[in-house]
């Protein structure tokens, strides 16, 4: 099999994130889908791709409480229903890619996957790596699990990230967020914040400090979650970096490293 | 749990399976919806719900041929929206049951299914049980799936039914189709047909000399396998119904037999 390549967008990207329904961010969605595909077309590599849920997640989610587990009947319905609206989104994002000859294909991760008090606990990856040796796109993204402990959590897209990126010996992990990378500061209220261009074991505990946590907590974790699971990465080289900026997702696809914050 | 039931709503049901563009029929569906929901309020059951993919699988399967396997790389192409396409009629279809209060849960079989030239070879259930136990009613449907021999072929909704109702222990298999039955000639075509209303291990034979097979064969086999499947289940009792016949899915589902043709 070629190098792998794990790329995340972010809910923020493809999504309107702050919308309180769920509303998708075409002119960015249909722009990355070509950046995606170009780089795929161009390139020599396989790829796993995960996209955030933004509005058609987070929203539904701090409403019914689901990713604290299901402590009344109603909540079922909660539950399908969120499934339901990811899948909606993951239809759409795949529609987009595949015009631009992405062979793209849904997996969603919770018929298999199993939660344990909001700890990812595994999943069967079979399917996914005959798929990869095909030379298919498989595309995950956060959905509401299955909880043997509180009925519910959330697996988050980051999470399935990690797993896979493990689980397939990843060459490279490539988060696109609306961010861009960790910053000295949050980047959207000091213009004068300073991009870290590499965080290791490190220096991990103080770029915690400078940065405090992060601005752009959500749901599932937020950036802190985000760096320590990259650091426990092995062998995969991971970068965060601005899925904003035009250009940046086909050019790190393609090899480029150095656009946002290493993590390694 | 509570006694389990698997009921298959097929694909010439609750989409116009003749059509050669994707249409579900809605008149249909949202009865059907509405059934399902009734019987779930009123009784006392679990349930798994399977639904076949009429015009949104069989035509893009047949003009692709990727039943048949991957034998040139467009057809990765093809794969990928065939699953698509599948997984956008299954957000629709949930959307009704949802307005029915039926907490139905989509899950992607082909997320783990594995097949082995043509054979299903079986699937990861951890998550479905999970679901199964807290009260969801997971959704399963037809769907291209990764085959380790030829590459993809095509998992069939029969074959998800008669799968889950011995990894369950199953008390009841319903079959609704738009036929009803087994019949000694075609019923579409002869109005004297007569309903052959048990078929067992005993009279198989005798009744497939009579049928000739099935008149609606579709790429996923037809009657005849269907039939020769359900024989094999022991402990649960299978019938086939006609889906057309209003009320006839509610009262199956809440204990009546003898609507249709059972297999024992």
């Amino acid at each position: 099999m070629k190098d792998l390549i794990v790329l995340k967008l972010g809910g923020s990207l493809i999504t309107e994130k702050d919308k309180d329904t769920p509303t998708i961010n075409y002119p960015n969605l249909k722009r990355l889908a070509k950046e995606v595909g170009d780089a795929y077309k161009e390139g020599n590599f396989s790829l796993v791709f995960v996209h955030g849920v933004g509005s058609f997640g987070h929203v539904i989610v701090k409403k019914t409480g689901i990713n604290n587990g299901i402590t009344k009947e109603s909540q079922l319905m909660d539950f399908a229903e969120t499934q339901r609206l990811q899948n909606e989104l993951n239809v759409k994002v795949c529609k987009e890619f595949l015009k631009n000859n992405v062979p793209i294909i849904p997996v969603q991760a919770s018929a298999t996957a199993i939660m344990d008090a909001k700890k990812f606990e595994g999943m069967d990856t079979g399917a996914i790596k005959g798929m990869l040796e095909l030379g298919l796109v498989p595309t995950l993204f956060g959905v509401p699990a299955y909880d043997r402990i509180q009925g519910c959590s959330i697996l988050s897209g980051d999470d399935i990230c990690t797993y896979l990126s493990k689980e397939f010996h990843a060459k490279r992990l490539i988060h696109a967020t609306d961010v861009g990378g960790v910053f000295d500061s949050n980047p959207k209220e000091n213009s004068d914040a300073k991009l870290i261009p590499e965080i290791t074991r490190e220096n991990f505990k103080e770029v915690l400090e400078k940065t405090g946590g992060s601005s752009n907590t959500d749901v599932t974790g937020g950036m802190k979650n985000k760096i320590k699971n990259l650091l426990e990465l092995k062998g995969t080289k991971s970068e965060i970096i601005n899925g904003n900026e035009p250009g940046y997702v086909k050019r790190a696809l393609l090899g480029e490293s150095g656009l946002g914050t290493q993590i390694n």
